[in-house]
């Protein structure tokens, strides 16, 4: 049988026992030119709880009785496919089953010779990639910038203060509670960290970062951003990632502080990972040669069963979990 | 006598009869080096109500007790510099006074043969400059694309649609009232206007804008700002130039539509006019060229009396005038 949640009902707020069901469908076979894969692990992202809206955005909402829609990694266990081989393993959009056939349009095969599943839809994977191009291209940080990171102990923004210290800044963090915040300077190597938890962000900014900061990565939005847009020096750059204070909220907060946009010439620019597609085996090679030299570290945090979806998915919002979320596929 | 405006209390809200007072001085002497200038002209804009405020900006807030800033254009009266002589006309920032002395250090000489005094505080002035590098180097626009304006009937947005029409774009303005809109629409040659006081804006911009807008030029925030949001095409840029809906408002709206920056890949960019003093002159010279050739029209509205100065700014934030707001100096 193939354990499938499907969404039912479009929440309002946090999602809830009747977003989901879970379905027991049959096992699918696969046509000419596909192949059966068996999901070992589904990834567990913020930006799903946009995806359960019927809103116009960046791709279409995932349509009622549908398998809810989630980036995975698996094995080919039946191939009608000459690229592929029983085996092999593929990432992509296998959504929250046990079991999916596809044409592989959309998924990638890697080598989990060189690093293990659950980094592929982590830092080699959508975050990874997010952070990446989000810092680099949208970011354009320079040697010698301050660079601050909501979401910092969290997929994206604990890479992004990485790749932001290979590149010569000055970074620091914004994570809930005082573990986060010491794993995001001992362990990631972050110049500091603000638990806005515990503390007020603002102050905090003021004193990490007495001179302003010339890019402010933003996953969070709400106060947080209010907070940030404060400190911006002249030509800063606010890369809106995303929001996720907001995504549950029926009523956006939007910046009250955006002139300072204007008073420092300052840009505020969104990003969708999805436009860097043709380049993800460019930062791939690069994420994997920094992790190999001991300079990216990354972390995942790994729930079991898809039964569990709710729960776990939850973690993204109650700020309960370090680094990357993933659910593991339990064997039946 | 030199009739003076000072700034006496800091504004909450609407600047009132106690913000100001009216001052008789005296003519000032110029000293080795200066020259004393008679104003004619005062300019009028809404960016000199941020300038009462005691917050960090720009350009430093003016101080209590001192005269109110403002860009005014006058004549040479009398000259201990080399570099003017009686005669000559300079615009600056002489402030709301009928007479000063300055060493020429932020004035520039104007030729009122080329264009009449008022043109220079007004589209070949600050206002123009701000339109120019606004829509040029920060919107970013390229032919074919649809741009629209927010405070289309204003010294800023007049022109900023009108370039935006040279350089081959689609152009919506939104502006107040049945009569500006016409004005925008059969004077100004804009594509079509929204009138926001007797419209839905959200609406106006998709029936007037079926597909989106890829550049929106910013003077008022607010709700417009937060409608125009909702109507991004990929890639769009958002100009914010000025936020005049919220000049007065002790609480700033925020734009809860920001998100629509992601989604679309948008960018929101701030712009100081000041930025590109340097290249006033290229602009100045391109300016005049297309008010020559007729593609460019410009109109001030002018109001006489210093003592009528309180009166006349709130022509700004009511709507009740048309182009450039200018104040007349009146001979006594």
């Amino acid at each position: 049988m193939n354990k499938q949640l499907i969404l039912k009902k479009r929440p309002t707020g946090l999602p809830d026992a009747d977003t989901w069901q879970l379905n027991q469908g049959e096992i699918p076979k696969p046509n000419d030119g596909e192949v059966l894969i068996k999901t070992h692990y589904i990834s567990l992202d913020p930006a799903m709880r946009g995806w359960m809206n019927d809103s116009k955005s960046y791709i279409p909402p995932v349509a009622l009785d549908d398998v809810m829609r989630a980036g995975t990694i698996g094995e080919v266990i039946e191939s009608n496919n000459d690229k592929y081989k029983v085996g092999d393993v593929l990432t992509g959009w296998g959504g929250v089953q046990q079991y999916f056939t596809t044409n592989g349009e959309g998924h990638f095969k890697v080598d989990t010779n060189l690093a293990p599943m659950t980094k592929y839809i982590g830092a080699l994977g959508m975050p990874g990639m997010t952070a990446y191009f989000g810092i680099l291209e949208v970011g354009k940080i320079k040697e010698g910038e301050v660079v601050l990171v909501s979401g910092a102990a969290g997929a994206v923004g604990s890479v992004v203060g990485q790749i932001a210290k290979i590149k010569g800044c000055t970074v620091i963090g914004i994570a809930g509670g005082k573990e986060k915040c010491d794993y995001v300077v001992n362990t990631l190597g972050f110049d500091g960290c603000i638990d806005y938890k515990n503390e007020n962000v603002h102050s905090g900014i003021k004193t990490h970062a007495p001179k302003g900061i010339d890019v402010y990565f933003d996953n969070v939005g709400g106060k947080i951003l209010d907070a940030a847009l404060t400190r911006l020096r002249r030509y800063a750059r606010v890369v809106i990632c995303g929001a996720i204070s907001q995504y549950n909220e029926t009523s956006i907060q939007g910046p009250k502080n955006y002139l300072s946009l204007l008073v420092n010439r300052a840009t505020m620019q969104g990003m969708v990972v999805f436009d860097y597609a043709d380049r993800y085996k460019e930062a791939g090679m690069q994420m994997g040669m920094w992790m190999m030299e001991g300079k990216l570290k990354t972390e995942e945090d790994v729930y079991e069963g898809i039964e569990n979806f709710q729960e776990t998915f939850h973690r993204l919002f109650n700020g309960n979990k370090r680094g990357k979320l993933v659910l593991k596929v339990k064997e039946d």
